[in-house]
Formats: C-alpha cells, sequence, structure tokens
C-alpha cells in the first residue's frame, strides 16, 4: 500500500512539507535539550529502591549463614544471593555465581574466557584464523562491541516477532564451526520487546553445533521486567536442555540493575555445571572475591523471587504510562501514513522503530538538530550497519512523561519531514 | 656460622629431637584450627569502617557534584572519588578511573587487554610466539597467577631490602623484547615487607625497555598501611618518570580493600594520559558504568588523604601488637639457632621468613598436621617453586592475638623439628 505522502500530488507534497517546515520552526526555537537514547531508569524508578539503603548501618550482622559479607572469600556471592539469584532465573543455585553489578561485565569476561583460554578444551578463540557470532538484528548494541572488539565477525541474523530467525540460525550453526556463539535478550528483547515463542526457546535448545564450543548467550536482562500482571512468559532455557537431552550449551546472565540500582546492583551468570566449573576457574584468578556488602542489602530487600516481583510492580507502575503515551502518541501521529511500523512490548526498556527505508539516519540527526538525542540509527545492527536504515530505538524510561510527550512530537513531526522530504526528492 | 643444630653432638641431637617431639605431641593432641595463611583483616578491622554503613541511607542525596551515584553513566568514577584515589596515590586526578572493588581486577584486565589488543598498537600479546614477565621473588602469588594464566613465563627475579635487583632488572629489559612487564608491591611488599629505595624506584622510572609494550606494574595495595607514625616513605614514581623525561611506563593499582572492607571498597588504576585512554576504551566496552554507591560512601567517611591516614591509625593500633608478636615470638624460639631469618616490616600485611634449605615445604606440611594454616611453601614463587624452598609467608592480622600466640608457638616448634630432622638425616 503506498504511504499517504506517495498519494500525494506534487502540490499536496509542498503543502505538507510547508506546513511541516513551519512546525520545525516551531520547535527549533524552543531549544529542546531531550533525551531518549538509552535504557536508563528513571529517577522515579530508581527512588523505589532507596529503602533498600536503611537496611544495612553499623548495626548490621554482616554475615550470611555464616559466611562474612565485610571481608574476602566466598567467591561464588552470599548463598542466600545464590539463591535470590536462582530463584529469578528459575535454576539450581549451585550453578549461579553471583559477582559485581553489572552483567554485561560477566559476559564480556566469559567472551574473554573463551577468546584468551578456550571452552572445554577446544582452541582458544585468538589462536583461530576466524570467530563468528550471530547477531539476532535488530539488537543490543552494547552485545556487538564486545565480540566485534575481540576481532569476531558480528553476522546479524533476521529477527521475527517470536524470535530470531531459526531455520537460518539451525543452519549456520550447524554448517560452519567458526560460528561459536549468538547473542539473545529472550524476554523483552532489546530493542524489539518480543519475547521468544516455546518453539524458538526449543530450537535453541536442540541445535547441534559444529563446533564443541559453541555456546548461547543467553542475556535474560528483563526476566522480571513486566509492565503488566500478565506478562510474557519465557520457556526456561534449561528445562528446555534437560528436555533435548543436551549439556553443554547456554551461559544465562542478568543482574538486579534495572530492578534496584543501575551499577549497583547484583549480576549473575549460570550455566552446566561443567561450564560453572571452568568460569569458576577463570574466575579465581580474575575476580577472587566479589563485593557482598551489596548483595547482602539486596538479599535483605527483595528477599525472594515474590518480592522481586512485587516490586516490580512498581516499577511497572512508573514505566507503563510511558511505554502507553509512546504507542499512543505514534499511533495518533503516524498510524494513519503508511510510513513506519513500531513494536508493543509488554516490558522491557525499549520500543523498536522502522521509518521508510534510507530514512533512520536523517531521522535521528534532524532529531539532534530539534534537540532530542536518540539511540544513533543503525546502532542495532553489527558494527552500525543497519542495511535498510529504518530501525531506531525508542527508549522512553529515563525522561519524565511531559519530556517524553514533547519528545515524541518533535519524533513524529521528524519522522513526517524526513518522509516527505524523501519522497519529494524521489519525484525530482 | 653453623646452626645451633649443626653444632650439637649426635647424642645432644637426639635429646633435641625428643624433647621437641614430646612437645610436638602435646600440640597434636589439642587439636588446633588456626589459620594464618591469606593477608585478611580482621574482625577487629572491619569493625573500624562499620560507620561507613551509616552515611548512606534513603534519605542521602545521591549525587557527587552533579553526577548519580544511582544510575549508569560516570565511567571514570565521581569525581571525588577520583580525587580521594588521586590523593592517596599523589596523582592527577585527571588520569584517574575508580572502578570495582578488586584493584587485582583492575590488573587482570589490564593484563587482558595487552594480551588481547596490545599496548599503544603494539602487537597483543597472544599472537606473539613468547612472552615474559619479570617477577620479584618472594612475591604475590596472586599475581604471578594472572600472567601465568595467559601463558606468558614468569622469570624471578632477586628480591632485595631495598627492592629488586635493579642490575639484573635493568639488563634484562633493555635486552629481552619478550620482556613486557614486571610485577611490582612498592611498599611494605608483599611479602617481604620492605619498601623500595628512592634509587629504586629512580631506576624503575629510568628504564630503557626493549619492548615499546613494556609496562610496570605498579601495585601500591599498601600505600598508607603504616604501623608507626613514623612509616616508610615510598618516592612517587610519577614523580621519578618525569624527573626521567619518560613517558608511558606504569600502571599503578591501589585500592581501599584493606582501608575500609575488602570487597567493598574502591579500587582505582592510574597511568599516562596515553596509557589510561586506552583502558578507558577498553572500560567502555567491558566494566561500562562502576558502583557508584559504594564510591560515595567512602569518599563520605574517608574524605581524603588526611582522612584515610586518620582512620589508618586505627588499623594500626590493631596490627600493632600482632606484627610485634610475631618479631618476639620469633626471636624468643629462633633468634639465637642460626636457623632461619625474618623480615621486620613497618607497614603492610605480611612478614616473609626463610628457614633452612629445603626446609619451607616440610614446615608448612608439619605445620597443616599440627592445625596451622600457612601459604602454601613456594606460593610466594612463580610457579610454586622456590628454588631453595625455604620461604615462607607469615600473615599475622587475620587471627587474633591469643590465636596467633598460639600458632606462632606451633611454628617455632615446627621450625625447630624440621631442622633438628633435616640435620639427623643429613648425619645418617
Amino acid at each position: 500500500m503506498p504511504s499517504i505522502y506517495e498519494s500525494m500530488s506534487n502540490a499536496e507534497l509542498e503543502a505538507a512539507l510547508k506546513q511541516l517546515e513551519q512546525q520545525e520552526s516551531e520547535v527549533r526555537a524552543k531549544g529542546l535539550k531531550l533525551d531518549m537514547a538509552r535504557g536508563k531508569p528513571s529517577k522515579q524508578q530508581t527512588d523505589l529502591s532507596l529503602p533498600m539503603l536503611d537496611l544495612i548501618d553499623s548495626t548490621t550482622d554482616l554475615t550470611d549463614e555464616g559466611m562474612p559479607a565485610d571481608n574476602y572469600g566466598v567467591p561464588n556471592g552470599l548463598p542466600s544471593a545464590r539463591r535470590l539469584a536462582a530463584q529469578i532465573l528459575g535454576v539450581d543455585p549451585a550453578n549461579v555465581v553471583v559477582s559485581g553489578s553489572s552483567s554485561l561485565n560477566l559476559m564480556h569476561d566469559v567472551v574473554v574466557n573463551a577468546y584468551t583460554k578456550g571452552i572445554g578444551g577446544n582452541v582458544p578463540w585468538c589462536k583461530l584464523d576466524e570467530v563468528k557470532f550471530l547477531c539476532p538484528s535488530p539488537g543490543y548494541d552494547r552485545h556487538f562491541a564486545i565480540t566485534e572488539r575481540y576481532g569476531i565477525t558480528n553476522i546479524p541474523i533476521q529477527m521475527r516477532d517470536d524470535g530470531p530467525n531459526m531455520d537460518e540460525v539451525e543452519r549456520l550453526v550447524a554448517s560452519d564451526a567458526s560460528i561459536k556463539g549468538i547473542w539473545c535478550v529472550p524476554k523483552y528483547a532489546n530493542p524489539t520487546g518480543i519475547t521468544y515463542s516455546d518453539e524458538v526457546v526449543k530450537r535453541f535448545a536442540s541445535l547441534k553445533p559444529a563446533a564443541p564450543d559453541f555456546r548461547i548467550f543467553w542475556d535474560n536482562a528483563y526476566a522480571v521486567h513486566d509492565l503488566y500482571d500478565q506478562g510474557d512468559e519465557l520457556l526456561n532455557i534449561f528445562d528446555a536442555i534437560k528436555e533435548a537431552g543436551a549439556c553443554d550449551l547456554v551461559y544465562e546472565f542478568a543482574s538486579t540493575a534495572k530492578v534496584t540500582f543501575p551499577s549497583s546492583g547484583m549480576a549473575f551468570v549460570t550455566a552446566s555445571p561443567a561450564d560453572m566449573a571452568e568460569l569458576r576457574a577463570a574466575f579465581a584468578i580474575e575476580r577472587v572475591s566479589p563485593e557482598k556488602i551489596s548483595q547482602l542489602a539486596h538479599v535483605r530487600f527483595l528477599k525472594n523471587a515474590e518480592g522481586v516481583h512485587a516490586h516490580m510492580k512498581k516499577h511497572a507502575e512508573v514505566l507503563r504510562p510511558r511505554f502507553e503515551l509512546v504507542q499512543r502518541k505514534l499511533q495518533e501521529g503516524l498510524g494513519d501514513l503508511g510510513i513506519a511500523t513500531w513494536t508493543n512490548p509488554k516490558g522491557g526498556y525499549f520500543v523498536s522503530f522502522d521509518g521508510p527505508q534510507g530514512s533512520a539516519k536523517a531521522i535521528v540527526a534532524l532529531m539532534a538538530e530539534l534537540g532530542v538525542t536518540l539511540t544513533g540509527a543503525g546502532a542495532t545492527w553489527p558494527y552500525g550497519n543497519d542495511p535498510r536504515d529504518t530501525n531506531i530505538r525508542i527508549a522512553p524510561t529515563f525522561p519524565s512523561l511531559d519530556e517524553l510527550d514533547a519528545a515524541l512530537d518533535v519524533f513524529v513531526l521528524a519522522v513526517k519531514l524526513v518522509a516527505v522530504r524523501m519522497e519529494r526528492s524521489s519525484r525530482s
């Protein structure tokens, strides 16, 4: 179906442009300074965890089941912290290490372990001529940056409504032993917000990789980040692996960065017993002993999976209006124009937007001129290269509702302006 | 000069052995369980920092000069935390990154950066046939473990009263481009407790390495850990480098692990502007955003260099009696026997002990049998290989004074027993 602009006569198009440029001048005059770029919780959200800071003081018992939180040791993390992490992921605490505040840092270190030492006795990736990672795209730029840093070839994989294109994943993983991993955000994917279907998770668990050191990097960043009581349900990948009779196939990561405080949460990793033994040996040299006073505060504050879910409902109350505003504004502004599509996630931190082919860079650049920072166009693709230049990641969590409202008005205007100008230049 | 046991007749030696074995039986009967193994602060020491836990609660302003402590961002660490770290090390805050709680983890990551990506545009170490590190020995086992993990050849360097044997260091560094680094604990060295002389620091600053990517790993772990008002003075290596007209030569590390809480302190690194730019680029991928609520607590508690020194005096009050007990017990028990020597540090966490050649493994094994854990013999040398098998690291900080007293009695007994048995078997 042609877009509204494609259907216009030249005169109509000129009139539309003139009207939009009038609005553009008005926006420019406002000198806005708004940020819709990164998936940061708002102050309203971080304030929800302030009571945690009252739970540890000089009178607190700083032990956890006899383990000291205030001294060296306990390399796997405090027992109760491991239990909490295991509950969040639905896995055995024996296979969990809680360490540091950043799950991305854990992912990095796991990649480095494979790159420098190899997985399960296989050749370290740094000694191989070529190593490839599959990157469902649009995806998370910071994932892609890790593998790119180590010279690993990032290969985009089509992202669908139910997860990555598994025909493609299965075919590539089974046929190419230089493919060593795949980046996944299986629930409320960054940025599309979709959750992998049971079918997709089962197909992941049943992969037959050509490379024995192939691993799925399962970044369950939004495991508990539902916007509604009825959130998406993600099949437990370790259950699916057991069902499939598989073994060492997945590293799963998560953190409380967007549950309590970004950068001051607790991060954790789980995998098969053999893979965890290998990581523990690496961590014994590189991490030695995790920050545990913060872990203690977390377990006293969140307590257990129920505590986490109760707390996340408060986050949802803050976030729901923002996400709903995005849907309403985009629908009102662009819904009938036939120039754009966007996702409508039930959780997570992003909305994925696709404009006309060849528009994303122009839209983001125009937004910057108009005073609104967006995630860089292309960032959601390996090497920043969105082949159709359509995708923009909208991060509605950090601005206030008023700021978000203003930013979305500018966004709708920018999308229209770019679409009209593109249509106009295609006719000249 | 012959030892007391060497001077004895066979009959005297048998009598001495019999008496010692009588004591041994008595110790065995006690079923002791004491630990003199690792450099952990005692609870008396960690309790000194409990007031820090009262400084952050739900009413605290969680910003630092406008930077949020409770959200993502601020990759170099909070401004006031960087200033505090810079004061501790006597360097420019602009060249400091405060990140995580473990300086050992920072050292690991700096080695990994060199190993995987290379320093200053040079070939990554993982692509070279051989990479070597100099390891002043006895030294710190966890340092040696990092380079060993990455297949780097650890070369022991003689440790003297004023630092490493600089003739050897200069000769090797200038002549062998495969030597890429040296591990140093320049103040209250682990385990000898000596502080590098001004002359040694100046010679370090004047090194002319054959390898452009040679770096000194300057682990200033005990920068502020004096036992007495008049502590050892370490020349500032960056001042010496400036004086020598050198440039990118040193990574310096430290943390508050043994100032506030081990594993929950703040760790930092400093280097030349060019080296820091390279590390920041690495950290932007791997660390992204440091834990900053803990940084905020630290700067509110310690405030500045004066605050740190005042706090460290309290630690010294706890530690001094322990270190003095070690000296007294060793002197009383072994002082006149001619079988052992030991260091007498004015700070830090260790006393380095040398028994008769070929005795250390036997002493540590006997101690374990008698219920006292020591750092493994050989641990202070690369690959656990103390060529003369003499060195034992005594860590007097963690046990209570009573426990330490008991452990030292056992130690003196074990040293004598091993020495007598060695002398006896040499005669048979």
